[in-house]
């Protein structure tokens, strides 16, 4: 839903991002998510020093789960203010995010956890089969993995993108780790809500690009 | 409203910025602002090369009308994402995001602007002695400062900190030369939603800091 003067600056950004990068190798899936990313944050630390990992089935995973529906679990708010609210009410995608929710802070008090892992650890029936994506809280993304490794859920893709100096770098580099689970995350510090937010819109692109072929 | 947990990992992460940093040249209430959006992003760019720039009433104007209760208006929900909520909780600001809201889009259609500038010209009332704060449109920004120079509103602060290719260099240039309206902006195409909030957040504590002295 955007104006065609928002449009337009769009694609004059777009074309001038692709004019700087010059020469990259991602492939064509790939390059519209990053590209996004450096659209969304002026960063183009996201294709070299901060560059984005792709397990092999993630984008494929990802829109698969998207286009028939599934849940869209997030740690924070700002993940969900950087979306493009058109796509999850076109392919009817529940937004959860159970961050801000009283009895979480409450459970994370009495167990001596984040709130973002208990916030994790809650959202399981929909995280199974559902996209995560995680902008700002490496224990959220942890707590995911682990889950993961514990065979309680299946997500059809993590979006493991906290940024951060404590915990994040290292969180990623656990998911980086992860077999057999679809997954897009990063290297090193950089990352955010509004990559998280970049990352799924991009995802939804390339459905809609797929279907109008 | 963190637990104690998450509160050691944001002290430490700060205590990493200040040593990695090492010396700068932002005062005792312009610096927490400045590593507060380092601490959101991961990006020492904003201490340097997209360096904050500050007019001089800029801070202390904020935290006024902040602590009075000032509507807070922003571009996109984004911002709010970011926001800590007990803040304008307690002080009794009105958060207000015009941007989704259908007569807008209708609105800018008809006028052949974007939804942004729309966004704003309605929400004069709030802008006017309130905190206009502008993470992602340029051309949001643009109309406010013509807002301005047209008489229209007499903002308490200006936060405009868009992230972007086209307009958003140009239209900070345009803000940082703004004579008489307190304004926090930062050189350059670097930016964002999380900028914006963590700006917001920032002032905010040091109300509370400047309140428990």
């Amino acid at each position: 839903m955007q104006t065609k003067k928002g449009q337009s600056i769009e694609d004059a950004s777009m074309k001038m991002i692709e004019d700087e990068i010059g020469s990259h190798n991602y492939n064509e899936k790939e390059w519209p998510i990053v590209r996004r990313i450096i659209h969304s944050t002026a960063d183009f630390d996201f294709a070299d020093k901060n560059r984005l990992i792709f397990q092999k089935d993630a984008i494929e995973s990802g829109m698969n789960a998207l286009k028939n529906g599934c849940s869209i679990v997030v740690d924070v708010n700002g993940v969900i203010g950087g979306l493009n609210k058109q796509n999850p009410k076109d392919f009817g995608n529940e937004i959860v995010c159970n961050i801000s929710k009283p009895e979480i802070m409450q459970q994370a008090k009495d167990e001596g956890k984040t709130r973002s892992q208990v916030s994790m650890r809650v959202a399981k029936n929909d995280i199974d089969g559902g996209i995560v994506a995680i902008g700002n809280a490496p224990t959220a993304l942890m707590e995911v993995i682990e889950m993961v490794n514990e065979g309680i859920v299946k997500p059809a893709l993590i979006i493991g993108i906290p940024v951060g100096f404590i915990c994040a770098p290292e969180s990623k580099e656990e998911l980086s780790k992860l077999q057999g689970t679809p997954f897009i995350t990063n290297l090193g510090r950089k990352g955010g809500s509004s990559s998280a937010s970049a990352i799924i819109n991009a995802i939804f692109k390339l459905i809609r690009a797929e279907s109008s072929n």
